[in-house]
């Protein structure tokens, strides 16, 4: 799944590049987009009183964004058994130049508490069902 | 009073100077020290379920700060009567030059509705009092 | 001229509402696509060595967004001598609701002086020209 | 080396947690103040032409960290053979939790080009060296 993300001027820092910490909230932007493409919006889930926390994030910076740039973000959800997700990412700029390759890992909460969404909310879980163990090549076709 | 902020490196843009976007978030971290030090820290309120939206914010940028700048932010209560609250905020460089003018205007809130500080929380309203009416000249000294 | 933002989670603050410091950010989005709309993308002043600081800005916050909600952000070149720029806009929700009025002031500045873009760049100027003294009532519609 | 920073308000979420990508811009403040503090400042650096991209940024989240909350960042600098340049963390919060583990890694490039700042600049190379290698538990203590 692609998601598109056009590089604001408030992105960047003094080094005229795309501030390293904004990839991360990019990933945010993907994910929110990947949970509206699949039916279960991130705000459907909240409504619920689950919240989907970050448990890890990691960014391998392979090349340099800009002002007004449109980077394509592909992910791809490389594992998920109902209570510990993982994501990939890969971002290319619109010229096709890799910029970044990225992970993160989630779990979901309601109360307090992690839950298994595979047994508490299996409506839901069939959701990701599809999309789990994808492959960020297949993923970026 | 005065509260000090030191420009950080992702805090700038590529026009090598702060993002104009920042001033708006040290003002408010210039009002989290103010409510600390007046006894009526916003941590507090919160838990008290008030909360203290903006309703107006102004900025006028009298000169550029850079990377590693150390901004001094003085500030008075120019008005506050219980209901709707006027802050007036005056920024300098380490060298003393003026760097921006700003003024917020905002309420308090609780259970979704606009509180009367002085009728509903006298005893917090009282901590702000003698601060009510401030000259920021004044309070720059 | 209208531009639409969608309000990403990290917009969001410990309210559950958009943080407000992020309106700000949002009226430069609509400048660069304004910019970019008329014919002179930042990107090609700022080649030209052209930037074009903020020197005052303001926002009277006249309702709340949330995560998710699409505001549409309208503009108009309220003023434009050559030298200072004013800009008005008006937000609002996807329900129609207005949420935000403001206004900026810029100014274009070449090697650290102030510029006359109708002096200097006729040409640039020329593509503001037809926009000048818009009505946000006229723009909105 | 130990660096404080302050949760702020504009730093945190819907969740009511300090947003994710935060602790990424905080290991960003502590590589600054780590840099100043061996007298080898990023603004000297960059004034002779030296900056230092972020090639990797990993995050390991372990408890989450609140409005208010006083955030003790301990860096070490776990690499540095001149060229890359390897920086481990450690974030507690004022109770002493543990709330996040970190790793970040770097180059040194001049006019677009990686350097060898062993080579190229050893008077300020040699400001680093009494810091390589060293242990994130011992820069706790």
């Amino acid at each position: 799944m692609t998601y598109q993300h056009k590089v604001q001027y408030y992105e960047t820092d003094m080094m005229k590049i795309t501030h390293h910490s904004n990839y991360v909230r990019w990933m945010e932007e993907m994910r929110v987009y990947f949970l509206e493409q699949i039916g279960a919006p991130m705000d459907m889930l909240e409504s619920m009183g689950i919240v989907s926390p970050v448990i890890e994030v990691s960014c391998e910076y392979k090349g340099m964004t800009h002002f007004g740039d449109v980077v394509s973000i592909t992910a791809c959800l490389a594992e998920f058994n109902g209570v510990k997700m993982q994501v990939y990412y890969a971002m290319h700029d619109q010229n096709g130049a890799l910029c970044c390759l990225a992970k993160s890992r989630h779990c979901f909460m309601k109360d307090g508490k992690i839950i298994n969404m595979k047994k508490k909310y299996p409506e839901i879980y069939e959701k990701f069902l599809p999309h789990i163990g994808e492959d960020l090549e297949e993923s970026q076709k």
